[in-house]
């Protein structure tokens, strides 16, 4: 039987990155493509440790049905960790979620109506797109430059949508493009919403991998007005097949979160929320994050530098002091010749176009070096040199 | 700053039945209020061990990102389940969810527009209607009696709503009232659905545990035209704190599935995934079943018999054959009066209004025995017989 489905479900299950993906997926093809922390710094065995102290610990308790906001010792050291990113909440202002995918999901699904206006970063998290996308919405792009989103074009698109729902911003190491916003940017961001009385949702899931630069208080630090919701994840800091995140907003907000979780899957897992939170009692997470970042950062400037030496001179990179992605700009190329070319090279990447919510800029994509050896980025470099001879305009 | 919600977003957070639940949280109060498992029954040491070996043999791959749909090994065993559930299937129609909630919640979406007909038994699950509720759904309840849904009344109600979405039904051991829908109820259902062109979503969290009468092959084992979409769940034969459930539809369905559950999650939990499936690799889980059956089978049968004994003769009950609950109607009586009573007594249950989406019918009520041990059972049952007495007409 064909069933007749919602209007936020899409009518084809086809679609375009999808089969990107799919073409980058042969193992012979070195895919610069993907979003994945480095598997190999996973902390297995610190994770086992707090697990098995969890099941002698908490036995029963773990295995329960627990509260839907999350389990509170989890919350409490979350409250401790965004004292370190510079905000100052409480428990009650937090939830736990599977990841923060679902955050952007509920959140989304808590103030959407189809039809509104929703304000992004024009590129932007592509599932973040699908998300809106499902839930209805118009969505607005607005510039960035290499200082994040333009605030003084972010406060022209608020007066020409004074109905928008929010705005939707990946202050550091933005993916696709790993850019991070100035604070004068984040300063004035946070001023124009309010002044518009536009909420802000603040998606943070990089924020903690910073190998360069310093760090920058969060929109959340600056907000005064209970306008911000901050969300975050242990995706990159700890392990994403640990589906845990979190966000931080208003009591109110929270208040009418609770429901929404609760109907979405009553709490997040109990006992992932319980051995996260054990793993945090008895680990520097800190001295965790160094290990990261220290090896982000080296495959970050290796996968640069030989952007630098192998590309034509005319390609413009961003360079990242955090997070996964580097974003790529080559003028005169059209970005689908230039896949198809790395394909046939076995390279790849994921065109910029994905990250559009409307008409994309030409030639743009994005490379991840989280995930890549040396020998595979300056391989997979390589390879992208010589389909970027046959394709560069001559 | 006050936010513009969504129109599924509730505009208040009180609830009456938060505000029941919170009189029956008190120390004092003995709760039949409850839908919890008996949480010494948990087979902490197994999954103890079962977490360790995922742990040891899987380190890497268990922490990082994986499969939309769920563990391809995960997915097996559940295959393995169904097929013991008389339902044969393919590892391409099953998913893992976070929870049967989960599944209820993401069924709903990908099915109903606001202003969408959901025919549900009457009562039902709570937290289903406060699904439905959300995307807007009109719920239209169908009568019941001690056999499960009425079929012809069914019938009825689906030429009266030709558009309707879908049928919402719990075959085994009904949540609030015990009741298992005979097999020709089954077969009949399946029927009329089929020839109305309005799909049936089965679910079944406690069809396992069943510990009087025998097996009946469910909705979906009789389904010839994929039309039923069959929802289960570990939370009651494993532990609902590892929040894990899944479903199983046509290839079709899942598909178009596969892109909703991306935009919600990216994919449940994979460290609880592969503990579960080690855990049932490892382990008998119908030996861990009958551990539990058996202890249920006292508890509904204790609680039984003092009802009987103890509460007016007029009152009726169901009689059910698995599952954690009891449903009580007295005759004559307000249950909100009775309630109030009951909370001076000290001893609680869940008033049946909850479980109704429109009209309720008054003097009923859930009582679970799952999670009670037999001096609970006892002293709640005499606290109640004495505060019926008090409001019973005379």
């Amino acid at each position: 039987m064909t069933f007749r489905y919602a209007n936020g479900v899409p009518t084809s299950t086809e679609n375009a990155t999808a089969d990107i993906l799919k073409a980058a997926a042969d193992p012979k093809v070195i895919s610069f493509g993907g979003g994945l922390p480095a598997p190999e710094l996973f902390p297995v065995e610190k994770m086992k440790a707090a697990a098995d102290k969890v099941f002698d610990k908490y036995g029963q308790s773990v295995l329960q049905y627990a509260e839907t906001l999350g389990y509170p010792e989890l919350r409490k050291q979350i409250v401790k960790l965004m004292h370190d990113r510079d905000v100052e909440t409480t428990f009650d202002n937090v939830g736990v979620v599977g990841g923060s995918q679902q955050a952007i999901d509920l959140v989304a699904r808590m103030l959407i109506n189809p039809g509104d206006v929703v304000i992004t970063e024009d590129p932007t998290y592509l599932a973040a797109i699908d998300v809106f996308n499902s839930y209805g919405a118009k969505m607005v792009g607005v510039e960035m430059d290499e200082d994040g989103i333009k605030t003084d074009a972010l406060a022209k698109t608020l007066k020409e949508y004074p109905e928008a729902k929010f705005i939707y911003t990946i202050p550091n190491f933005q993916n696709p493009t790993g850019r991070t916003m100035t604070v004068e940017r984040r300063k004035e961001l946070v001023k124009v919403a309010d002044e518009a009385g536009v909420p802000v949702v603040e998606d943070d899931p990089y924020g903690a991998i910073r190998y360069a630069g310093e760090f920058l208080p969060s929109l959340k630090h600056f907000d005064k007005d209970d306008n911000v919701i901050y969300l975050s994840s242990f995706s990159k800091v700890l392990a994403p097949g640990m589906r845990m995140g979190w966000l931080v907003a208003s009591k109110e907000f929270m208040a009418k979160f609770t429901i929404i979780k609760q109907n979405a899957d009553l709490h997040s897992d109990n006992l992932t929320q319980y051995i996260i939170a054990q793993f945090l009692e008895d680990n520097d997470i800190y001295a965790h994050i160094k290990k990261i970042t220290d090896v982000y950062e080296h495959r970050a400037n290796l996968m640069l530098q030989l952007i630098d030496e192998k590309f034509p001179k005319n390609v413009h990179h961003s360079t990242p002091e955090g997070g996964m992605f580097i974003w790529v700009e080559v003028p005169g190329v059209h970005t689908e010749d230039l896949f198809k070319e790395c394909i046939k090279h076995n390279v790849a990447f994921v065109p910029g176009s994905a990250f559009y919510a409307n008409a994309g800029k030409d030639g743009t994509f994005r490379m991840n070096f989280s995930n890549m050896n040396d020998e595979q980025i300056k391989e997979g470099i390589d390879r992208m040199a010589k389909a970027l001879k046959v394709v560069m305009p001559k």
